[in-house]
């Protein structure tokens, strides 16, 4: 078994030297510092689960290169099977930690690596997938967790990368050197970044002869000289340094993205897995962004579910379970997460075998999951602070609770049905306040937009990939054409 | 093989003495008359389907019992695989008929009776799996088309079968003999009813023990003495009289309903399957509505593959078909549209073995496949007139398109860009307004409401199925309570 | 007084002889044909409220011109109270009628002709507004019913008038002569054509300089020769010939729309309302989109009672009007047609005089109106069709209730809940039917699409009228920079 | 002129020593404090506003009693200009502060207690009304601000006021006194509480006689004995406390609720204005609630505002403006923010007398438009969004921009598109962030659905407003019953 104990990778962490600024001031311990600890926690959760044996046939799995036991979260997948079963990872995590736990970037990045170079090798005689499969290999039986960096900071949107004032605004090659590259430039959104060991970095968008330098794929360990993480704010971030931290309302996890610089940082020849072959950057963007679409119909159908629980929890206390308006809510939000849901299991199950031997979703449903993902979730949390009430946004604050002061009329006000204390409430709330309006919304909400792709990316390929001229030939022939 | 050739059925369905109303009138010879023979060749493409090799797979199967080739519209699921392959035929049957085909009901209902007959023999000791065994092998062997008849007339909706005041209102035994019974009552909105060879009665709804009698389930041949059929109207249904017909928009299929009257009619001891078994009543219509939930995501989306081609065409006909705004509905049609077939292919996917071996949709997906139906075409049709164009309602007619008289205007002023004559244009609108306005709209909106049961059932079973402890639990965990 | 009584316009148009021709055939008696008269009692209608006095002050007004009192459908609107009066009338008559009553288009187009021939005339010397008026008097006097004739054929949408190939497709002049001017074109979807005493046409899209010969706003009688009517099939037209006609479903009204031919048609000079004035086109399309905009949050919400009280009547029927669910749809179907509503009267209430004391309603609330009118019908048709059941698409027909063999199976078996006969179940779902199915959804749901322009043409307007320089100086301002 | 000055407001607000908790801490000086300073200064801009001669017409109103000049948000509105006007006055407050600014819940309280102490009076012979107007008096000649306290705190929800097992879960007396009379209990979401002069206390339910000491209606000023306001916690709240502070989004503004505890509070009888009359409970909460519905289509339809022109304006810095795809987002939001302020118009439009001489909105309109409040701000943030892309919520934070070691990247790899830094377009985004995540959500998306009460409140009170037995007769005489 490669699998890396939950503490083994908490360790990992605390021992790495790499460069993170949060909020201007450089941390030094991830792990232990207030704001990058839920993340960090969050991250830890893929390893403690796949430490379960009750929960093994989820989270682990035999490795296709060596037959080892690894961790699902590095497996290449071999089949519709393995296809449906990362889904179910995704989504069962989303249950456990209620927010991005950011290791599933890497994954899908790595299943479209894994694809990619073995068709580059075979157009353009290069040998990246051997060298890729040699990274593969150290990641699984190291069990680490590789951070994907996809997406350049782009300045002017109208321009190709070749053609930008400043060439930085897309990674690229500044400099050939006989054992390898160096490059330059910098990814935005990069989720779990910091708590990654290493970076893999692929072009954010198709590209032509004259972007050649910008067409790289590479791997590099995320304490790297030249590699700087800035740690991106959140809504409501600074709770999690007050003391007690109960108006957190997630005590235990938090999702994080970071803006990863690259400053004439030196890449190995040995893990270079583009080189200018530019006509690949569309098809491993696209096949990236099917995987990660889908992925969306796992993780975020999780928070879902929490917060349809947490939903469901408050209407207890507030005695208002049984009003028909409310249980019609509350399957309503069971719907459209189900919704999610059937869109990335359609995906898997359409799934197929490329030349490679790793499986793909199918790239329409994939597209059409993630469209849904856009939409649903703020129909969710809004059914949800419907559900909850007022309470959810102008109730007082843990210390508030606790003072010797007012403490006794903020209990006594706040209860609930008979039975339920102040307590119960507010802790429901904040968590529910968390997911629709505070950090966890980040992932629930926005992430749920931008995340693998805009909506507007969806619709794009919703398009592509429609067999319309099909769909006019059945309309011709019923109406005499 | 036992396949019945298209030929064959016509010849079938000519030769059959059935009492067949349509608007007033009997009708002998239903495969002739303009009103019902469009749906009549709409099932007959069922037949046509399976005589062709290139298709055999998706339409044809070998049975379970016997290993002969069947129609796999007479087909036992007992995989995964097979519960995806009815969805994928349905689709392809909806995009050649664009209409109800009228199969699938009866279909869905021996896949039920299959299952639950099994589990009623081994609660109480009866023998009704083994009579329906035989039934089934007749079906197979003949290729016969049984229609599913369930709903019944309900009458008063607040009280139960056996509170009626009229008592006739839910199907029942009015008399037992020794060698059957004899039943009474009516089965509305019938799919397919007039064209099919067999009857399938099946309760509608739980029952207790006060409504024994109305725990019947059984076969007869349509052309049962006591059995009357009264056709329903459809928007637009006469335009199939007129002469020449191209003002009909689907010049080739319909679809059909009809109120099914049993008026003493007996039934064979053999042809019995449930007889006061009343507790399986309720189990029976669950996994008949499983079954036919996600049949809709199958058919539907076949009728909207087509109107979305026809939407297509027409937006290329006004040269319109780049526009921005055309190209985002067009997206978002086929989003919506593949949506709906996402939660079918979900409800396949997560299938499962019954005690009897045949293998039944994951229920949720399947309420959750159909609860988007009773929405989405609504949406999918509205953006089909949108970019269709006023002229889809203020259209000449064909006559006018053949007038001497005005014929020249109508050609002269309905063109649309160049090369595209004003009859393409007339046909295409038609069709559309055909599926969204005339004859299949009946199918394809309002069927698609309150066929296979109603949106309020759909709600109420996602609730039941919707695991909201589980959920609760989650968020209670990571709130810290 | 100068009000025609609803038999007076009944005989003026059975004298008249304008060639209309329905499916191929040419009508002499469009008031007593089964197709055409239903649309006839719809305008009449117009006339017979202005005949009551307790609906006078809705429907009757003094002329601002003469002081005689008119019907308010000849009337220009002098100040918010006559905008709001009129969108009460449409709303009462959408009420009366359930289906398009075809005089409010000619309202709005007099209303803008008023004000742009006015402006015209200020700037560039000529004498339209004049001879306007004098039309208008003669219009008021004898309580005439002018059509508005706008949407030409367009041919190929990407070319001009001037540039397409058969430059027939916009109506143009052809010839200039001493008394006059002769035209061609056709004219599209023309609301109440043949059931108009006059036509009054007008360009359909702003025009340059080379369009000038398409410059044209005239009005002719019905009669005038060269003109032919064309007129259009609805869903389900012809069962209003059926003997008994009850499937028809709403048993007085309908709508209508025609092809309108102009072959070489003569207007005398005084009938000329613009005539080369190019550069008003575009300001006459945008005063009369706003006018007619604002009149569909009257008609279709008037249209919408009904919907929604057979809604309610049918819900009765079935016994289920205190289900929640029922009563939550209902009252969601009243919210969104009040929310139309709320449009059209916003609309009025921050409406404006006009250069020519003319006043017109506010055009961004206008255009929100229209907006929004081309997606709520919609949603209303689905939660009646929700409501209203199955049996809505698969009753028998008149003709078997009525039947000796089957009419009694009918009439047992269609019975409500205790007390409802199933003579007043069909007749109240025949009525939905034709609303949401039948001819009354050309009106209700396509026309709320197109009629007065297309949902693309308002997204247009509200972009072109939305204020967001201001927007932004706001947001600058709170944002600091 | 009765108008108190910006400064005068802050002074008064310094001076006053009322019993204020923050986050556990008692505050004296609310004014200065980072917490409470924006809500302060959101409501000062009330006073603000009426200072600019320019906008008098606007902020500035003679008083109905004395004729004096005062500011409108004190004043009883008496026309339906009247009404209008307040419904523009509070969108352009909503654009000057994006934010809830707090004064408007008093003045619609106002209004409602002048109609219902008047109807009071005329059927009981009681004196509310003389008093309650000496009290309106005196606010209005002092331009003081009084804040509606109306939720009460509730307990069990299944149970009456005098049902409570802690009976002081609604406000009551507790003990009367030849001068007045002692209350007890709490109010929960008073908006602007901490910053008014005077509480205004109603009922917040209708009652029956057993419930008669809950049916109290007072004003005491807010630093009265026994009153102690506990402040409520929102999203990112602490941001304002950071130096520099431009991570706040808005850097002026912002809103704020409080919990008030009544812990046996005497009241004077001069400032009683409702004492037992329980059948006035009910009418008091529904005109209530009809003004304040009303409210929300101008003051969120102004922060609508706000968030439309920063997300045009994002837009633009990134070069995105012209997209189609991002033109037709916006136009959507335009025309969802313009459907709610349509609601309002048309409420004020269809204003009314009541018997005491002040004007009431139309109730159906005014619940019509609050039901729209509670679902489009949530679809206008998701747009918002979509178009701000994701570094919204993975952005740096101000002082890694200012920090010497990585400001440096920070400011290279953020710039827009040419001539845009890094730090516009990171403001923009903060106060996208603040309005649809952040403090602002609280005000434009969780209060939109709760204030002035919930979904489900208005989907009632629009139940009962239909008239529903009109639309049935009209759909009666059209299909013949």
């Amino acid at each position: 078994m490669a699998l890396m104990a939950r503490d083994q990778y908490l360790s990992s962490l605390r021992a790495f030297d790499h460069s993170v600024f949060i909020q201007g001031e450089k941390v030094q311990n991830i792990v232990d510092h207030p704001i990058s600890g839920p993340p960090v926690m969050a991250m830890a959760e893929t390893f403690y689960q796949a430490e379960h044996e009750d929960r093994a046939s989820l989270f682990t799995v035999p490795s296709h290169l060596t037959g080892e036991i690894i961790n699902r979260f590095t497996h290449i997948q071999h089949s519709v099977e393995d296809l449906v079963n990362k889904i179910l990872m995704l989504r069962e995590m989303g249950r456990k930690t209620a927010c991005c736990f950011q290791r599933c970037a890497g994954l899908d990045c790595m299943n479209t690596l894994y694809a990619v170079t073995y068709e580059m090798d075979k157009a353009s005689g290069s040998h990246h997938h051997e060298r890729f499969v040699e990274f593969l290999k150290y990641v699984q039986a190291n069990d680490l967790v590789p951070a994907a960096c996809m997406t350049d900071t782009k300045g002017d949107r109208g321009q190709t990368p070749s053609m930008q004032e400043d060439k930085d605004q897309y990674v690229h090659i500044v400099e050939e050197k006989k054992d390898g590259m160096v490059v330059r430039g910098a990814k935005l959104h990069i989720t779990g970044a910091v708590n990654s060991h290493e970076l893999i970095v692929v072009p954010t968008r198709a590209l032509n002869e004259a972007d050649k330098d910008y067409a790289v794929a590479f791997a590099v360990p995320a304490d790297t000289k030249g590699v700087t993480f800035i740690y991106g704010r959140q809504p409501s971030d600074t709770r999690r340094m007050e003391k007690g931290r109960s108006d957190v309302g997630n005590l235990l996890y938090g999702g994080c993205e970071a803006m990863v610089v690259f400053d004439d940082v030196f890449v190995p020849g040995e893990r270079i897995f583009m080189k200018g072959e530019y006509p690949f950057a569309g098809r491993l963007v696209e096949l990236f962004a099917a995987h990660h679409r889908a992925s969306y119909g796992g993780c975020k159908v999780g928070v879902g579910d929490v917060l349809i629980g947490a939903t469901a929890a408050i209407a207890e206390a507030h005695g208002t379970e049984k009003a028909s308006h409310v249980k019609d809510k509350i399957a309503e939000m069971v719907h459209l997460n189900e919704t999610l849901h059937a869109g990335a299991l359609a995906s898997a199950g359409k799934g197929f075998r490329t030349p490679s031997g790793a499986y793909a979703v199918d790239p329409l449903m994939a597209n059409v999951c993630k469209l849904n993902v856009t939409r649903f979730p703020f129909e969710i949390s809004r059914l949800a602070q419907d559900i909850a009430g007022g309470l959810l946004v102008t109730m007082p604050s843990l210390r508030d609770q606790e003072s010797p002061e007012i403490g006794s009329y903020v209990k006594k006000y706040l209860v609930g049905k008979k039975g339920i204390d102040s307590d119960k409430r507010i802790r429901l709330l904040r968590l529910i306040e968390n997911i629709t309006l505070g950090a966890g919304a980040v992932s629930y909400l926005t992430e749920s937009i931008h995340g693998a792709g805009s909506p507007q990316a969806q619709k794009i390929m919703i398009t592509r990939l429609a067999d319309l001229e099909s769909s006019k030939s059945y309309a011709y022939h019923l109406c005499g054409i």
